[in-house]
C-alpha cells in the first residue's frame, strides 16, 4: 500500500492507472476510520481495480466554535485498517498542500445547503464542496463513495459532480449501525456511557416515524412530534428534526410518494446526525 | 478539425490523446473570433501537440443589464478562421450541457474580484470561474491560454487553477492591438465611427501613464488623474481607472517596485477595458 502526500505525485499515480485502463475507486475520509468508512471502502474495491482512500481533517468544514480541535485522529490505526483492507494507496496531504498561503477559491452549491445542518451549520457544506473537489482533482477516481450517513452531504457531492462535467460516479453506501441502531460516526467515541444508552432515542425515533408512515401516516407534523417526543424523552437536545423530500430536502407537510427523515441531536456536548428513507 | 458539442464525448477525445502521450494546449473564447484570439491558438499550438478551442457566450459572466443579447456570434465564421489555423477539434456545447435544469454550484475566488471589474460586474468573475472550470474539467488541457487584455480575468483563473490543483500551466499573451493602439476585442464593433476614433484615447492614457512612471513619477493620484483627463478630454465615461498592484490588484497610493494600470471606459453604449504594466 502507497502513502502518497503531495497532490501532484497523486495526480500522477491516478494517471499511470489510467493509462493501463485501471478503474479507480475513491473514498475520502477525514479518518479515525471505523467500520463504516471500512464498507465504503469493500465498495470502491468491489466496483474498481484500484482503491484510494484519503485521510484530511478539513479545517473549512468546521464552523469557529465546532469541534476542529478535538476531531478525533489517529493515522498509524487508519493505516493498519485500510492496508488489511486491500487498499492500494492513501492519499494523506497536509494542510499547507491543501489550503497554501493566497488560498481563496471556494466552490458551493447555492440551494441544497439551505435546509437540515446547511441551516445550522453556516459554510460547513461550502467547506465540503471545495475539499471534495480538490480531492477528486487530485485523485481523478473514476467512482466515489459516500455513507449515506450524511446524507445532505451526498446529494451536495452529487449534484456538484453532475453539474461540474466531473466523469466521476458518485455512490451513496447504506448506513452501518452498532447493534442497538446508533450508526457508526467517528463522534461517537465521545459520548459518555449514559450518553451512549440514550443515543439509542435516535434510531428508534427513525424506525417510529418509518412505522407510522407505513400505517398510513400521511401529515408529517404529527410524524415530526412523535420523533420529537422520543428524543426530548432521551434527554437528547434537539438542533433539527425534518421531514423532507429524498431530493430537494424541501420540508414536507404531507407525506405522499417520496419522503425522508433527517434529524441533529446533541447528546452531551456531541452533536449526532442520522436519516432514514420513510417512503418512495 | 473535428467539432464536439457533447461535453462527454469532449473528455473522451482529449482522454485518447493523453493515453496516446500527446500534450493538450486549450484556448476557452466566446467566439466572434478576431486575431487577438487567433494568437492565443498560435500560443497554443506552438506549446501543444494537440489543440482544443472552445465557443461559449456564457450567460453566467454577464449581468441583468449588460450585453449579452446583442453579444456579436459568426460560428461558421469562427470555424473557418480555426480550421485555417490549425486547431484540432472545436469544442460548441450547448447551454442545455453546460447549465442543465437544476444546476446550482458555483466557483468564486473570494478576494481578486473585489477590485476593478469584479466591483462593477457583480458576480461577472462568478460566471467566468465557473464555466472556465467547467471548461477544464470537460477539456482537460495541459496548457490553458487567455489574453492578458483582460488582465484581472487571466488572474483569477490562474489562482483559481492553483488553488483547486488543477494540473493545467494557465497562460497569458500579451493584448494584440491595431495600428492606432486600441486592443482587439469583439465589443468593438459596436463602436460608431466617431466613438472608434475617440477610443484611442485608453491607449493614448496608457501609454502616458507609463511614460510618466518611467520618468520618475511615484504618485499613482498624479497618473491616474493624467489618465482621467485624457479619457474625458476623448468623452469617454469613464467606469473606473485605476493604479494597482499587478498581483493582487489593490490600488497603490505610492508608485514603487511594481505598478499595473487597468481602466474601463464607456464609447457610446460600448464599455471597453485595457490595462498595461507601468513598471516592474
Amino acid at each position: 500500500m502507497e502513502i502518497i502526500r503531495d497532490p501532484a505525485e497523486m495526480q500522477q499515480r491516478a494517471l499511470t492507472w489510467k493509462k493501463a485502463g485501471l478503474s479507480l475507486g475513491f473514498v475520502p475520509t477525514m479518518g479515525y476510520l471505523h467500520e463504516g468508512h471500512l464498507r465504503l471502502v469493500d465498495e470502491a474495491r468491489g466496483r474498481c481495480r484500484r482503491t484510494v482512500v484519503s485521510l484530511f481533517v478539513n479545517p473549512m468544514q468546521f464552523g469557529p466554535s465546532e469541534d476542529l480541535d478535538r476531531y478525533p485522529r489517529d493515522e498509524a490505526g487508519d493505516l493498519a485498517k485500510l492496508e488489511q483492507r486491500g487498499v492500494d494507496a492513501v492519499f494523506i496531504p497536509s494542510q499547507e498542500a491543501m489550503y497554501p498561503e493566497g488560498f481563496e477559491t471556494i466552490v458551493e452549491t447555492l440551494n441544497l445547503p439551505n435546509h437540515l445542518c446547511g441551516v445550522r451549520r453556516k459554510g460547513h457544506f461550502r467547506g465540503v464542496t471545495t475539499v471534495v473537489l480538490k480531492l477528486f482533482l487530485c485523485v481523478t477516481p473514476d467512482v466515489a463513495v459516500f455513507g449515506e450517513k450524511d446524507y445532505q452531504q451526498f446529494l451536495v457531492i452529487r449534484r456538484m459532480t453532475a453539474d461540474l462535467n466531473l466523469p466521476i460516479e458518485v455512490v451513496g453506501v447504506p448506513t452501518i449501525r452498532e447493534s442497538d441502531g446508533l450508526a457508526l460516526s467517528s463522534r461517537n467515541v465521545f459520548l459518555s456511557p449514559e450518553d451512549r444508552l440514550r443515543s439509542t432515542a435516535i434510531y428508534r425515533a427513525l424506525v417510529t416515524a418509518r412505522d407510522m408512515v407505513r400505517r398510513g401516516e400521511t401529515d408529517a407534523v404529527t410524524v415530526r412530534n412523535e420523533m420529537l417526543r422520543i428524543l426530548e424523552a432521551a434527554q437528547g437536545r434537539v438542533d433539527y428534526v425534518a421531514v423532507v423530500h429524498p431530493q430537494s430536502l424541501v420540508e414536507l407537510e404531507v407525506i405522499q410518494g417520496q419522503a425522508h427523515a433527517a434529524l441533529a441531536v446533541f447528546f452531551g456536548s456531541t452533536r449526532l446526525i442520522d436519516n432514514m428513507r420513510l417512503i418512495g
